[in-house]
């Protein structure tokens, strides 16, 4: 059995009982019952996930996959591949977005070099506070339009190595994981794989990337629609679209989703091409999805379908296009705030305070009723109420 | 000159120098210009407030504004106003929504009794270690819907009083505010306050509060709608519309808010009755709407009309309803997000890497125009670029 298909096999759907454990307490907290809204929703997600009725998040991780693109010879980008490993080692010296808050938010960055189109061996000692992880598949893909991007082995090879990169951090602790990236050139590659899987048109999931005009975005449009073209992927194997129209890191992203969730720990994806690497992942082991907390909603205009295809609800719309995995370290912070109400809120019995429930109900239609004129007086049984 | 008139007078413009040197400076920070959406356009608008180009948020205060309504004698409420007091109780011991959420982001809070209908002066005793400020206006407003809520020296009191509490932390250092507020009652105020400042008719403005059913709904909108009969606050008059349906809690945060401009510190407002404070506030220097940063868009249905009409956009939306500052706290969390984007991320020249630029337009538009074919070549102003 590869490692892939353990993890895809340990992925259980969440405890249920925890859930309802969760719920239960979210209901004895001094607030209105519902009154934090989707920070409830989330803690009873992360009970489920974790397995107990008050989840802790301590030890967060976010793993920022990188990965070149052959398509970027099609002019589909505004900079050059050479920024990928340039942005890899801004990574490993703390000065990109990503690191900025995931130091806020108290992550550990862990940087991985799935493919990208140069030696970066040099860099880990350049750095050697930052967690550096070699496990390079091939320096770059092949050019999409004009072929596979990879041969299906590779594709398998970058899934099971975003495995290892998450079961390296085990021991380090991980109670939730955040996915970004960095690869020029795999907006293309994230708007392919989302048209196969959400059957959109091409020019329905393919934005601006880093700022591409009108022009230039309708040729990339073209490069899209020509890769689906040449390559044909198969929507029911959701490696062979990896491979013929995916990328190295979106592969890395994908086994890392798996990897965590096989061991039962919350994954916050960040925008269209981690969105693009969860709809591989959940192909392959669609219980995924209730592991997945989607932080924002992209401006790349794919990330739209990805996020409906998987019906997932993104927790805010910041109007986000940078990547790296900036969007769920937010989300991570919005995640740990949920269990923390969870965990940490004064119940109304702690406090002393009667709860309103039912009686709270009947005693304000008692009073709305005797003050109101006789003809709009809200009684028993009126309106339902 | 009273305190509200001398705030009012210091509320300057943001520096628009400090404004554009930080839009400088994100443009210049290793990410796509623009890329992080609205963190960016916060990281600026602090700027501004703050009257620098890298603004740092360390000191980070959340003030919970408490008082009751004399209006819960019409039955719009499912608690009783009791709750109010024993809330007060659970912010000062740390048990609260409002606590855990603060204590996550690292502000701290400040409890304040504008009017609670309570004697709270032992409460202090009980939990040393939370600020607990007793500025009492009065015990509670009378009920609006038979006559004025507060007599105008009143409200002017609460102003002041929200001013002072403000003030006085300012030794304690203030980079960012946040403000919330406990009251049995005070949706149905803030519906009012809505009402008379948008326009808009009750229906509109009144929500379910703490989970009234449809019946107590109706009931509850034709209170306000009789207060505003009853009253005839006048919409030029801020004071007046204060006084007339406004809430003790909701005047100490609106000076609250004049006071944080006024010392050039910016305002996280949480939801709908913090937002009914801002209709007040802003009707007294309308440059304060600069200084504003609206958390969350509530559940309650009168929110959206306020954030309308002081032409506010919300950061998230997480169908919150519990008040009390915990939107608030989770706003602060992202505006210091923003900041730290600002000031903590490399440049371009700091990382060595070619930022895109024109260049990056131009070097794809070639190799776009080489790679299609000769009927779709993108050309210099086919598009207009």
């Amino acid at each position: 059995m590869t490692n892939l298909q353990r993890v895809v096999k340990e992925i259980r759907p969440p405890d249920q009982g925890a859930m309802e454990a969760a719920r239960r307490r979210q209901d004895s907290l001094t607030k209105p019952p519902g009154s934090l809204g989707r920070l409830e929703e989330l803690s009873v997600q992360l009970a489920g996930i974790r397995g107990g009725e008050r989840p802790r998040i301590r030890n967060k991780v976010i793993v920022t996959m990188a990965g070149d693109h052959g398509v970027t010879a099609q002019g589909v980008t505004l900079y050059p591949s050479e920024v990928t490993a340039q942005m890899v080692r801004n990574f490993l010296r703390g000065g990109a977005g990503v690191n900025v808050l995931a130091r806020f938010v108290g992550a550990r960055v862990v940087v991985a070099d799935l493919g990208v189109a140069a030696d970066l061996t040099g860099l880990a000692a350049e750095a050697p506070q930052t967690r550096f992880v070699i496990a390079k598949v091939r320096p770059g893909t092949a050019d999409m339009s004009a072929g596979p991007a990879m041969s299906r082995e590779q594709a398998l090879n970058s899934l099971s190595a975003g495995i290892q990169v998450v079961e390296d951090e085990l021991e380090g602790g991980i109670d939730i994981l955040g996915v970004g990236e960095m690869g020029i050139g795999n907006t293309t590659a994230a708007a392919a794989i989302a048209a196969v899987f959400t059957r959109a048109p091409a020019a329905e999931v393919t934005g601006r990337g880093t700022g591409l005009d009108d022009t230039l975005l309708a040729h990339k449009i073209r490069v899209v629609e020509r890769a689906l073209a040449v390559n044909q992927p198969n929507p029911h194997d959701a490696v062979d679209v990896l491979a013929r129209v995916g990328g190295l890191e979106i592969g890395g992203m994908a086994g890392a989703m798996l990897a965590a969730a096989a061991h039962r720990i919350p994954v916050v994806i960040d925008g269209f091409i981690s969105g693009a690497a969860a709809l591989v992942a959940c192909a392959l082991a669609p219980n995924l999805r209730e592991y997945l907390i989607a932080s924002h909603r992209s401006v790349e205009i794919g990330h739209g379908h990805i996020l409906r295809h998987l019906d997932l609800e993104p927790i805010f719309n910041l109007n986000l296009r940078l990547g790296e995995g900036t969007g769920a370290a937010l989300g991570i912070a919005l995640a740990e705030a949920a269990a923390r109400i969870l965990d940490e809120m004064a119940t109304f019995a702690d406090a002393g305070i009667a709860d309103a429930g039912v009686a709270g109900v009947q005693a304000a239609a008692a009073v709305a009723a005797a003050v109101e004129p006789e003809d709009l007086r809200p009684g028993v049984g009126k309106n339902g109420g």
